[in-house]
């Protein structure tokens, strides 16, 4: 039986796709703020999706938001494909908008944020098995991990 | 060192990343016609991109033109980005447009064809390890492969 299949709709509004969301004051600490997430392909369910390898996810920050600062040994692959913003790799920030691709290389400390004053929509792809990221607290020495965060609530958060 | 690194561009057009063009006439078979790839990350080179268990490619089919009909054991995460068309999946064939979202099975006979007089334009992941894909005979019985297809040039097409 095929299970090939479209999932129709747009950033943000796909048929079937139940967005999570995150908003400030979920967390304690305040780590990211009005991040959505849509998971499309590759749940870790294996009877899902099989033959895939790997996680598809669409996440979405509102205007003003940002995603955790965190880092783990697992890429991220992303593809910008809705509005502007920026992405701090390392030390750098970089502006990014659609259809620019994005490497977050393993142990690099990175945040997407919507500082353009729109949306920041992108692709996000991940190994199924991963390890889970460590967030990383600003306020402390530069690259430090937060002791508190080792276990964030969501591994999926780009 | 850090190699995480922002890729500019659109559809097509990204920095640094050389396409690789396929025409028709290419292949003694037709099977496939005007279609272009751009492999974005994941090469398969261990030094290139680490921590991603996948590839991250581009394909772009020129308005009239198709990728090979073909099935194997991997399976695919497709995003349209740019323009429109038609996928076909098992024995059915579904228009697609832009961020509409295509999983495409193991095993299940697939071709995407930018039949609606406009560039189709996707991103696909696959697994870095997976199997060759087996051309299919149209010509012949159903969903059967073609004896002298079963080592395409290339695996990488869609």
């Amino acid at each position: 039986m095929s299970r090939s299949r479209v999932i129709r709709g747009g950033a943000g509004d796909w048929t079937g796709i139940e967005p999570r969301r995150y908003r400030h004051g979920e967390d304690g600490l305040a780590r990211f703020r009005d991040v959505t997430r849509h998971t499309l392909l590759g749940v870790g369910q294996a009877s899902s999706e099989a033959g895939l390898g790997f996680e598809l996810r669409y996440f979405e920050v509102a205007p003003g938001g940002y995603s955790s600062l965190e880092r783990h040994e697992h890429g991220h692959a992303v593809v910008i494909v809705k509005g502007r913003g920026a992405v701090r790799l390392g030390e750098a920030t970089e502006p990014v908008s659609a259809l620019d691709v994005v490497y977050v290389a393993p142990h690099d400390v990175h945040r997407f944020s919507a500082d353009a004053g729109e949306a920041l929509g992108f692709l996000c792809v991940v190994d199924r098995v991963r390890d889970r990221p460590v967030v990383v607290d600003e306020d402390g020495p530069a690259g430090s991990a937060s002791p508190g965060a080792t276990e964030p609530r969501d591994r999926g958060a780009p």
